[in-house]
C-alpha cells in the first residue's frame, strides 16, 4: 500500500522532532514552496492531485496567494486537512475550506504558555515602566541619572521621553513614583480584565493570578463550573467587553481577528476606561484602534501599553514606536525554539487523526 | 505626658498614609536632613538628644555620613530603633548600632512582591530576548525587518546588536529561534536556581513556579518542613551555590551584600555553568563579577542576563549597557507608588512595637 502524501508548505520537514520518525513511516512528506497563486493551483490540479493533507509549516511570504474559495476550488478530493503550524488562522477562509470537506487545524493550546508568558511580560512592563527605565539607563550609564525620570510630569512630543526639569531632584517620597506623570504601580491587588478566555487566555489568567491580580474576563459564554474548577482560582465573568471595562486597572487582549473583535478599543469604549489603565495586546492588532490608543496615552487615560501585535502589520505606526510609555515586541508571542516542536507535534497528531483514523481533529478551527 | 520624638530623615513625613494619623498621635515626628557627618553628630548631641527612634525615610545622598560606630557613639540613650524605609541595609554597621542598644529594622517582606515581580520580568526577558527585539522594532518600524535578527549567528562587538548577513531570509524553522547565536526558550519545564530564599526569594519562587519552572534554591539552611508546606509547591535544596550551579538553566540572585555573597559568579564558578544559562540579579551588584559575566555573555556560556543591580553603583559599566543580550533596569526593584505605603507601614509598626511596647521589632536585621 502506498503511503498517503502530505504537502508540506516549506523547505525542510521537522526531521529532528521526536515524533517525526513514526510520522514519516506513515506518510510521504513532500516539501513545496508555491511561487504564486497560479503555480499553487496548477500543481494541485496535476502533480499534487492525490494529497491527503496540506501542512502549512512556513508562512509563504511575498506571493499573491489567497487562501480562500478560489484556492479551495483546486483542492483534490483526497484532501482532508489543512494544518497550520501556529495559532492565527484569520488569513484563511475556513468556511470555504470546510465546504470542500477540508478540516482546518491550528496548534490549539500547544503554544499557549509561550504567548501567555509574553502577555505576563507586557503586564509587568506596563506596570513598572521598564522600557523607559531601560532606555534611560542605556543613555545615562548611571543609576542616579537614569532615575531622574522619576517624578517627571510629562513626556516630550519630540523625543517620546520624560521631560526632566532643570535641577530636578529625585527623591522617592517627595516626587512620587511616576514617570512623565504616569504612576508606577504593583500589579498585585489590582484588577485585570482578559478579553477572550480561550486556551491562551486561561494560561494568561493563571500567571496573572499568581502575581496577585483579580482576574475578570469576557467571552461569548462564561466558563462552565467544571472549567472554572479546573482553573483552580476565582475569576469573574462579564457579559460584554463594555460591561467589564470600568472595573479594569489593566486589560489584556488575546482575541483572534474576527468581525466582532475589530476595534474593541474605540472612541466610545475609551470614554469608560478607568483612568491610568494599562492595555496589553498579544492577540491581533485589529482589536485596538491605534489612533484612539495614542490619544489615550497622550492624555493619560491609558498609563502604559504593551503591544506584540499591530493594526497594519508588518508595518508599525511610527507614532507608537516613538513613545516610551509603550513596551514593544515584534509579534513574538510564540517565537521560542521549543515552540516549533510543540507546534509540529500538534499538526502531526491532527493529520494522523484525520487522515489515518477518520477523526475530526484535535485542534479544528473551521 | 510628652510624646516620644522620632527623627525622620527626610523632608516630608508620609501624611497621606492611612496609618500615619494614629502614629502621629503617639509620636512627635521631626523631619531632618543632616548636611554632613559633623552636623548629624552635633544635632544628636544637642537638640535631638532625646529622640526614641530614627526613621530613615529618604536616603541622604551626597554627604560624608557614615553609618557606623562613630555615628553610633553620638546616639542618645533614649534611642531604641533605627528604621529603614527599604530593604537593603548593607550601608549600616548593624553590630555597632546593636552595641549601643539600637535595633535596626528594614521593611521586611513588605516590598517583596515588587522585587519579585521585577525578577520575574527579568527572567521572562532573558528567555525571550525582549530587549533586542524591542530595539530592533524601534529601529525598523516593520515586523518583518525587525524579526530579521532571528537566525543570526553573532552579535557585533561595535553595536552590541545581532549581525544580519546580506540576503538573510527569516524563516521560523530553517533558521531556528536564535538571535546572534543565542537560543530563545520557554521558561516552562526548565530549572531555575534561586540564590537566597528569604522573603523576596520565596515570592520569586512562587512566580517562577507559576510559569512552570522547577525551583531549586540554596541558602544557609534548608526550609523547614512547615515553611516548605506553606510555600505550596515542591522546591529542591542545595547545600551550596557551587553544588546547585550545574542543574540550572537560569540562576536568580537575590542575596544581600555580605562578605560571603561577593562574586558568587566568578572565574571558578563560571566554569561549571550550564551552557546557555540565564542570569538574573535583583539583589546586590556585588554578587556577580561583571568581568566574568561579560566574558560568559561573549562566549555564549551565558545566553542572556537581566540586571537591576550593578557592581559599581551608581555607575554602570559601559560594556554592559552596550550589550543587547542584557536587559537592564536602574535598581527599581521596589520603585512603585504603592511601595512607600507598605514600607512606611512596616516602619511605623516596628517603631511602635519597640518604643511603645518594648518589643523586639517585626523586621529586625541586626
Amino acid at each position: 500500500m502506498t503511503k498517503p502524501r502530505i504537502l508540506l508548505l516549506g523547505t525542510v520537514p521537522p526531521a529532528d522532532n521526536p515524533d517525526y520518525a513514526l510520522f514519516s513511516r506513515d506518510f510521504e512528506v513532500v516539501p513545496f514552496v508555491p511561487k504564486s497563486m497560479t503555480d499553487f493551483c496548477q500543481k494541485l490540479d496535476t502533480i499534487y492531485n492525490d494529497i491527503s493533507a496540506i501542512w502549512m509549516f512556513d508562512f509563504v511570504e511575498n506571493t499573491d496567494i489567497s487562501y480562500g474559495a478560489e484556492l479551495a476550488s483546486h483542492f483534490p478530493e483526497t484532501l482532508k486537512v489543512w494544518a497550520i503550524a501556529w495559532v492565527g488562522y484569520d488569513f484563511v477562509d475556513g468556511a470555504a475550506f470546510r465546504k470542500k470537506g477540508v478540516i482546518l487545524t491550528n496548534t490549539g493550546s500547544a503554544t499557549s504558555p509561550q504567548v501567555a508568558d509574553l502577555a505576563l511580560y507586557h503586564v509587568l512592563a506596563s506596570y513598572r515602566g521598564t522600557s523607559v527605565f531601560e532606555r534611560s539607563l542605556r543613555d545615562q550609564l548611571n543609576l542616579s541619572e537614569a532615575r531622574k525620570i522619576l517624578g517627571t510630569k510629562e513626556f516630550s512630543p519630540e523625543t517620546g521621553l520624560p521631560v526632566i526639569p532643570v535641577d530636578h531632584r529625585v527623591n522617592y517620597f517627595d516626587y512620587g513614583m511616576a514617570i512623565g506623570g504616569k504612576v508606577l504601580n504593583t500589579p498585585q491587588d489590582s484588577t485585570v480584565g482578559i478579553v477572550g478566555l480561550g486556551a491562551i487566555g486561561k494560561e494568561i489568567a493563571k500567571r496573572l493570578n499568581a502575581i496577585g491580580m483579580y482576574v475578570n474576563y469576557t467571552k461569548r459564554s462564561p466558563l462552565s463550573e467544571e472549567e472554572e474548577k479546573k482553573l483552580g482560582f476565582t475569576v469573574t465573568y462579564h457579559e460584554s467587553f463594555e460591561k467589564m471595562i470600568p472595573y479594569c486597572d489593566c486589560i489584556v487582549f488575546c482575541v483572534p481577528h474576527t468581525p466582532s473583535t475589530i476595534h474593541l478599543l474605540n472612541e466610545k469604549t475609551a470614554k469608560i476606561l478607568k483612568p491610568g489603565v494599562r492595555i496589553v495586546n498579544v492577540g491581533r492588532g485589529s482589536a485596538l484602534d491605534e489612533n484612539v490608543l495614542l490619544q489615550c496615552l497622550e492624555d493619560g487615560t491609558i498609563s502604559h501599553a504593551g503591544l506584540d501585535v499591530f493594526e497594519s502589520e508588518p508595518l508599525v505606526d511610527e507614532r507608537l514606536v516613538k513613545r516610551w510609555d509603550i513596551t514593544l515586541t515584534p509579534h513574538i508571542g510564540s517565537t521560542t525554539s521549543d515552540n516549533p516542536k510543540h507546534a509540529a507535534k500538534a499538526n502531526m497528531a491532527d493529520i494522523s487523526n484525520i487522515v489515518l483514523h477518520g477523526g475530526k481533529g484535535y485542534n479544528t478551527v473551521n
